[in-house]
């Protein structure tokens, strides 16, 4: 079932919502849905929804709008872990790879962080964020729609952060201890800081190590941003879930 | 320093040797590297070697060749795990993304495989995805080039499976038992199968599990290959060497 993007409206049984205009566009014009199909509805909240499209209302109008009527509500459980991803934007795609494959693997914040060795002037076009990903959760289901942080300068960032557990993305060093699942106390809320393609800077590095962050390290080659995400998202899911 | 591919000839310390065509287009041309500029040879097996460049022999000649003297050689350890992955091949661009990855996060072979759901007729350029191979190598400083196995029928590749511990990427089931890092043997080789868009078949999720792979999930949405690729291999690095 395709699912459909639907945040401004109460989702409950048996009433009537009406799709956002581009996803009104995108069922009626593009996939040429007719009454009676069925579709999934998210909020971006965590409601998924089954709906059924109603017949239109206003078909001699140039612009459509699909109308549907739920049939079922699904409220997804939060994940038991809430992953907050710190990254130091990569210039332009690569950005719109790291929000979709975040979406994909649950992320549920994203703070973009000013590092020394970033770009100088990252892009920081909410709006596109939001639209990146709001199609990565249409495309992978996920009901919950990550929340993007203003972005902030890499010392701020860390004065504010509160997750339970932190990791970051480094270079391994002789002397850090490998990490083990039994370290690792039942963390609520999990970081991953992610720098940039130049690296943390050794000040950033020792500011990470110093608020009790730990260094999390795939491999001993050098990973694109791209690879990294979901590498570091993978690693820590191997090391705090199974 | 600059990588660059040099696989046919031996790399021995004071030895002189020519870079191939495209490399020393791209390191006279493109980079404008001078006589006695360092530049840092990979063969593709695990040697890495830190060169010297020579004053030109030929500058009279349209096509120039780069010769180097080799000044200090190092064979790199093989990975303490070798890393298998089989994977259905997805189309055009995304199997590049997938073979970058894979070399980034230290792969020694990649074989494509034929699933019932994947694409019909799968790309199989494997000139091509030596070149991204190389590139990825280059790029990331891999100095062990993975190798490319011959396309292969689904139920081929699992008859010739000898990985001493395998996983494949899979659809959570309710009875499945979480992989606990302690469950897992000392293993020299690992595999990681990862189906096409549509998944794995019924019939070939049966034939892994009987074949005594473990499946291994992350998260509960739909990940695109490019995803799953990095988040499943960071998982098994999370699991295997932590």
């Amino acid at each position: 079932m395709r699912n459909f993007y639907c945040p401004d409206q109460p989702l409950t049984p048996d009433c009537t919502v009406e799709l956002p205009a581009a996803e009104s566009t995108h069922a009626l014009r593009v996939l040429r849905l007719q009454a009676g199909d069925r579709l999934q509805l998210l909020n971006g909240s965590g409601i998924r929804a089954e709906a059924e499209l109603l017949p239109p209302t206003n078909a001699g109008r140039r612009q459509q709008e699909a109308h549907c009527r739920i049939i079922a509500v699904e409220h997804c459980p939060e994940p038991a872990i809430a992953l907050h991803l710190y990254i130091a934007p990569p210039r332009g795609k690569n950005m719109d790879a790291v929000l979709r494959t975040a979406t994909e693997l649950g992320v549920i914040r994203i703070t973009p962080i000013l590092c020394r060795y970033g770009v100088a002037k990252p892009e920081n076009d909410k709006d596109s964020w939001q639209q990146t990903l709001i199609a990565a959760c249409k495309q992978s289901g996920n009901p919950f729609q990550p929340a993007i942080s203003p972005l902030q300068a890499f010392h701020d960032a860390l004065a504010g952060h509160d997750a339970t557990t932190g990791f970051f993305g480094a270079v391994p060093r002789d002397n850090d201890q490998p990490i083990q699942p039994g370290d690792l106390p039942s963390p609520h809320t999990v970081s991953l800081w992610i720098g940039p393609e130049g690296g943390f800077s050794l000040e950033e590095d020792e500011a990470l190590r110093t608020a009790g962050l730990r260094a999390l390290t795939i491999g001993p080659w050098i990973l694109r941003v791209e690879t990294a995400v979901p590498a570091l998202l993978g690693a820590l899911y191997g090391l705090l879930e199974h």
